[in-house]
Order: C-alpha cells, then sequence, then structure tokens
C-alpha cells in the first residue's frame, strides 16, 4: 500500500524455508537490486529450528526483513511433513539420475512428504505482505528438475497462481502487476549451489532435512537429503552438510 | 486422498466464518446433497467469539465435521481486521442502494476492512483439506451485490483460483477437478437471507459486525452491519441481531 520514491531499490517478498533453495532464491533476488523482505510461515511441520536456520540465512543475506507466519496445517494433515507419518529413506533415484525417484506399480508420483497446498497457500500469504509493504514481486525457490515431483513446484502453477493473484488483491485492480518469480525453476541442484556459491551463500546455514536427529543433524536418507548430497558431488563442492 | 463408494454423498470443504453469508452458503451445500466439511480459519482477527459461533452453526446446520486452523495474519497488518485501524463507520450507501458505497475522491473503492489476500490464502487452506478429505467442491460464500468492494469476491477471481486449485495439487494431476463453488455470488443480501430462510437457516446464531461490543453486540454502523439491516429490511423479515 505504500509508495516509494523511485530511487529506492524495488521490495520484493521471498518465502524462506531455511533450506538450500530458498537461501539461494534470496542471493538471487538481492543481486537483482531488489530490497528483500523474508517470509517464513511455520505450518506445524516437525523441525521448529528451521525457523532459526531462515532468520540466520535472513541476517547473513542481508534481507530488510524477517517475518514469521505461523499456519498450523496439523489441523489438516495428510503429509509425512504435518502427520504421524513415516518418512521415506533411501528411495532410489531414477536411471537419468536426475533428482527424481523410480516409483512402484500404483504408487503416486507425488511423495508422501507432499504437503497438501502448501505452496498456494504460503504464496497467498506472501501476496498479503507484498501488498501491505507495496512489492510487486514474490520470489520462492521452487524447482522442476531435482526435485521430488511436488505438483506445486512446475511452472504452469507458478503462471496460474500469478494470474490468479492480480484478480485476488486490491493492489491488483489499482494497477500494481504481481510477479511470481522462481529463477530456479530450471536449475539442476548443482547449478543452484553453483550460483548460490558465487553469490555468497554459506550453505552450512541451510538444511534440507525431512527427518533431522534431536540435536539438528541430517538424516542423509531421506529424499530431500538425497538430493542435496547428490547436488554437492555433481557441483564437485565439498557439503558442509552435518549428517547424523 | 481417501475414495469413497459411490453411494456415499460427495464430500465439500465450505469455509465458514460465523457470518450470514457462510451460513446460508453451508445450508445451500448441504441442500444439493454434499456431505459437508466446515472449516474456520482464525487469523487475529479482533473477535474470538467467531470461532464458538461458526461452531454452533456448524452444529445446527449439520456439517459433518468443522475444523479451526490458525493462520496469524496480524505478523502482516494492513488491514482493519488484523491491525490497529479504526473501522469505518456509518459510510453513506451509494444511489444504487444496492450494498456498495460512496467512495470521497482518491480514496480506494476497496475499504480499509479488506485483508490483503484473504480469500486466496483461506481457499488455499481449503484446498490441502479438500484433498486430504478427497473432496471435489469447495464452497465459499462471496458475493458481488450487496458487498465491501472486495476483489476477492469477485467471480474473475473465483474463476482464477479454480484454474489455479487444478495445477496446484496431487489430487488436480491425478484427475480430481476441482470446482469453487460461490451459489451467493450473484444474489442480494435479501436474496440470500430469504434463500437461508427456506432452508432453515437461524440467522440468531450468526455474525457480522466489524466492531462488535465485548458482550458479543453488534455496532450497527460498519459496513458489515449496515448490510446487513439492509438486507433484512428489503426481504420483509425481522433482524434477529441484536445491536448495541
Amino acid at each position: 500500500m505504500s509508495s516509494q520514491p523511485s530511487t529506492q531499490p524495488p521490495r520484493a517478498v521471498l518465502l524462506l524455508s531455511g533450506g538450500l533453495d530458498s537461501a539461494t532464491c534470496l542471493a538471487i533476488a538481492k543481486s537483482e537490486g531488489f530490497e528483500v523482505h523474508a517470509l517464513t510461515v511455520t505450518y506445524g511441520q516437525r523441525h521448529p529450528q528451521e525457523v532459526e536456520q531462515a532468520r540466520a540465512i535472513a541476517n547473513a543475506l542481508g534481507a530488510a526483513s524477517h517475518r514469521v507466519v505461523t499456519l498450523d496445517l496439523r489441523a489438516i494433515g495428510g503429509s509425512a511433513l504435518t502427520d504421524d507419518i513415516e518418512v521415506p529413506k533411501d528411495r532410489p533415484a531414477d536411471a537419468g539420475g536426475e533428482g527424481s525417484f523410480v516409483h512402484e506399480a500404483g504408487e503416486s508420483a507425488v511423495p508422501i512428504t507432499y504437503v497438501p497446498a502448501r505452496n498456494a497457500t504460503f504464496l497467498g500469504v506472501a501476496l498479503g505482505l507484498a501488498e501491505v509493504i507495496g512489492a510487486a514481486d514474490i520470489f520462492i525457490g521452487v524447482n522442476s528438475v531435482d526435485y521430488s515431483g511436488y505438483p506445486d513446484c512446475r511452472p504452469e502453477f507458478v503462471a496460474a497462481f500469478e494470474a490468479m493473484a492480480n484478480l485476488a488483491t486490491r493492489a491488483g485492480i489499482e494497477g500494481t502487476r504481481f510477479k511470481i518469480r522462481a529463477p530456479l525453476q530450471f536449475m539442476s541442484k548443482a547449478e543452484i549451489i553453483r550460483t548460490g556459491l558465487s553469490l555468497g551463500v554459506d550453505y552450512g546455514l541451510t538444511h534440507s532435512c525431512y527427518d533431522p536427529t534431536e540435536d539438528g543433524a541430517s538424516c542423509g536418507h531421506c529424499d530431500a537429503c538425497q538430493l542435496r548430497k547428490a547436488g554437492f558431488a555433481k557441483a564437485g563442492i565439498a557439503d558442509p552438510t552435518r549428517y547424523a
């Protein structure tokens, strides 16, 4: 709602999970000249330390602000991340080796770690914040190359959300043209890591594991750990992650 | 995710605020044969009693379940309903008398009680629940006749959300065709009230006021009270609301 003099950098909202992808996305948004306002949505997932890691990343990479919004999706459940469902371990990567996984006959291509409609909901909260602070650009670190097969990481979802966003808001009908920016969309995990390193991301601050130990070490066996490990290996860079 | 035998009624998710419109919407969904699962999102708005009223309405109208999800939008603010901003009172209705309000020069047509991107976010939560319980239909009591000028109550928003929903979810890519149902979209407030009464809605359980007194009486002067009063008057029906 606030307007800014044209000498100020444009504002952007960025969804920050504490993971590798969203940290890289923050570094990219900064490198493009945005004043970045980070937003972490906690949704009853298993690891409250992720919020503290997100805060450390926001500080280290120079976010202008960092807000935490609580949305308790445990009331809905339906995911290994919000319900009492086991996180799958050591799923074999498919032959292409590009970060997707082999599926058994009859098994959904979308894994049980998918949180129903998560990105649609999180982007809704980000859109509200963008409207309040006068930002038109919303960054999200979704990726459709080295990923787990989540429907709400695909470019067609991002485009449909953007179209909806411009009809959902006062700012949209009063002339703001919201853009959902997904700069990692077509990058491999190795490319993401190389890009982040060139922009000064400290991946030791980031966290990918779906099922860490009590003291915060990564399991090394869930889909997220497997994708992360393979990404560092392919990038030829030492993985700073502490595995259990 | 669960599938149901065809002899069971289809499931639907319904966003239930505790107000007149969503209560009527629940009665309509029931009359169309749905097993209705009600969802109330509390967002740090001023009136916690709205949740209890929503629960009473869900019980009275035979909802199969009622869930409450907390999303604290006060971390974002930007609305008279989530921030320390005065609720406007006694705004003059426009000449058409159809529930919109006169605006001063330079004033936004969207009032300060608009909560940024609220319906986009709430429908995102509803979409997640629909996916978890195996529902394809999502009801929302939005209306673009007797309303306050909110962008996210318009039919073009509802259509854009539906398109996005079918790309955002595992159920969508596996064959479910989500429908966002807004049966009140083109009804006047008087028509909504007459319809609800014909379906057994007890409007004494519902609540519209943006700024009630401590003991729950309605102020009688905010936009929501004015629209409600005019609706009962035009319908020729006694208004059961307790005004301060």
